[in-house]
């Protein structure tokens, strides 16, 4: 239940799709890593949040406790804490596992792939964040989805609202995840600053609706900076400050990559993830324009990232930190989208790339026929010909036009007396003998 | 356990042979499966043999009971099955997963790749069974791997000499499993057949040494081919004749592709799992010249695979039969090979491709570094930059040099002002403006 088959088409356009991911990854100097589908079980224990439940586990079969990868972030976190590797620029493209309820139409699934660039190092503040933002950006131009927004918000800023809000320090992670889970696009934002401090409170109060319509005003950048709104421990308003100036530093770099067009401060945006740290983000593709007669495509969040400077430690024997920020692309959703696209426009896609068939004229060549193609392999060439002692040549040119094969190269009595064939374009007819 | 990280350069090498073989895939016109990792268990009961107990298996968490897909050839019949396809020429590169034991010196995994071509289709006998060992005959021939051969038998001929020896017929399969794990290299053929007339006889007795030399007198093709042996079941005389037709046949294609001068006709060769129907096929790489100091790489098969024509009926509710034939090529133990060859010939791998380096030869210029580097972005160029606002000039082109970049452009003030870059070949230390 939730994984698929992938038939040729699909393999065809899902490869152009990734070849134009990796082409950024490889643009901005990543290195591939390539970490097993099987991680121990304590490996992926406490990095998810509510996500641990949907992690398939295997089955205890006298060995270690094991479970699928979940996603590609924690393992390179454990690849870099075992190898104590304190930098490196990788990015990796493969399936992950979540049991999650699966919506197929819109391009959610149990296995699907992630395309993950990450920046693992000490650095100067913002430079790797903002190659990521790049990174995002960049991809989903050259992908031609259409228009899109990238929503970014920092956890620092946000531990600061959930403190104001009155939630305890204990708490913050699950809120983070809680936030994530809320449908903001229909609710709006303010109930969702109601609801944070409502849980805060342990229920809806007027004390709540206060700590509420505080929250909202919070949602003004202007009154945080100055300080105006009371936290209630001075560490978090530390924090917030730092992640603050975090932001204003971040954009500063966007605007120098000429990205910030697309690129918006959005305080509700918590991603579900429990081991982001600092910088989060979120590209999300605005509404397409509906098809006739189809459903509009759900929108939804395409790609999606942050700064997690605690997970190596979490993995290292000393704790040693080796901060790293990094995106993700999900290229499903992009995939059903791309595959709508395809189908709208009629384009029909080959599934092989087979330049030349080998055709005989009649009966008693087969050996004409295996020899001539065995010559046009050892040439590097891409030939089939059909699996009959005897073919028919109308079955064989009829193959050419339903494999889209553009030409014929027909050997018969004639033609091995002379020591030529004749090539013949399948579309226009024409012959040639050479 | 048995599964590894696989490093950058190790993915760069792994990728530049899966290359090849994909390349050759694609020659001879097969179009690209992917099917998911997890299989549900039931698709996989029955087909591997002995190797069934080493399926991975999932626990059952309220859902269906699922494993870890052991080969790829399976989970193709199964697609073909529910796809109620009836041709199909298809590979796949993709990783399988067995509890082995693992002996990681010698390529064996417990996590890894196979790379599978297969014909699927009711076709003229033995030129699909042709191009697959045509397959894999090239493709060891491109990755000069060095000397090879390529064994191969046939199931029914098989099947005559098990039951030449007493095998019951009921014993058969599990009697292919069992010759295929035995030593044949160190302890020769006759033995081999007196043990297999031993356990047919349900010991060592005089009968049954009659028939281990009757068996041991089989080996040879021509005594076979006239039926000089008594069967004790005539269907399995037919069936010795029908293998043994299908071989000379084989022969006749192989001799039309010239490549039978590495492929040898071995009555021992019995391949481990059960699903094999006809033509049976191994590659064994021959003894490799030793490295000094080094212990010599233990040789043995680095692809195989044969023709199964019941596999897809097994899936069809109703009984369907779709003849396949297929190859799978080892990755892991050629991959061994050839990292081995690459370290002793000192040769170091770039895990990036990045072009150009942006670099700055003084301070306050992160924000010239930033729009740079984004212009090259922007015009497809490989380019990094140290995460630094003012790097070392002699550090930025240390990196250079460490990581194989060829280049470094730099902007200073002057070039600011002037409106160009100083474009620095990192090896030469030639400098040009431009």
């Amino acid at each position: 239940q939730g994984t698929r088959d992938h038939h040729p088409a699909h393999v065809v356009l899902r490869d152009r799709l990734l070849a134009t991911v990796i082409a950024c990854f490889k643009r901005h100097g990543a290195a591939p890593l390539d970490t097993p589908v099987l991680e121990l079980r304590e490996t992926l224990v406490g990095k998810y949040g509510e996500g641990a439940k949907l992690i398939y586990e295997l089955q205890d079969q006298g060995g270690e406790l094991l479970a699928l990868r979940y996603d590609l972030t924690v393992p390179f976190a454990r690849y870099l804490a075992t190898n104590k590797l304190s930098t490196m620029k990788r990015y990796q493209v493969a399936k992950v596992y979540r049991r999650d309820n699966p919506a197929t139409t819109r391009g959610r699934h149990r296995e699907f792939y992630q395309c993950d660039f990450d920046i693992a190092g000490q650095f100067d503040p913002m430079i790797p964040d903002a190659e990521c933002l790049k990174v995002m950006h960049e991809i989903l131009s050259d992908l031609q989805l259409g228009d899109f927004i990238i929503k970014v918000n920092h956890r620092l800023v946000l531990n600061g609202v959930f403190d104001a809000c009155g939630i305890p320090e204990s708490k913050f992670i699950s809120m983070c995840s809680t936030v994530d889970k809320l449908d903001k696009v229909s609710v709006g934002m303010a109930p969702v600053w109601g609801w944070v401090a409502g849980v805060g409170q342990g229920g809806v109060s007027r004390s709540c609706s206060t700590r509420c319509s505080q929250a909202h005003r919070m949602s003004s950048l202007g009154s945080l900076l100055q300080g105006s709104v009371t936290l209630t421990v001075k560490k978090f308003l530390l924090m917030l400050r730092e992640g603050l100036g975090d932001m204003k530093l971040l954009f500063e770099y966007l605007t120098l990559f000429g990205i910030t067009g697309k690129i918006r401060f959005d305080l509700s945006l918590a991603r579900g993830l429990d081991y982001y740290t600092g910088v989060i983000y979120e590209a999300v593709l605005l509404q397409q324009e509906g098809q006739a007669g189809e459903e509009p495509l759900g929108v939804g969040s395409v790609a999606g990232g942050g700064r997690y400077d605690g997970l190596v430690g979490m993995f290292d024997p000393k704790g040693r930190r080796v901060p790293c920020v990094g995106v993700s692309i999900g290229i499903e959703r992009i995939f059903s989208i791309l595959e709508r696209r395809l189908k709208a426009s009629g384009e029909k896609i080959r599934t092989t790339e087979t330049q030349v068939l080998v055709a005989t004229p009649h009966r008693h060549l087969l050996a004409a026929r295996l020899q001539l193609i065995s010559e046009l392999w050892g040439a590097g060439i891409k030939a089939e010909m059909l699996y009959r002692k005897d073919p028919k040549l109308l079955k064989q040119l009829q193959y050419c036009e339903d494999t889209g094969i553009p030409l014929a190269a027909i050997v018969g009595e004639q033609e091995l007396a002379d020591g030529v064939v004749k090539l013949r374009d399948v579309s226009t007819r024409q012959e040639v003998r050479m």
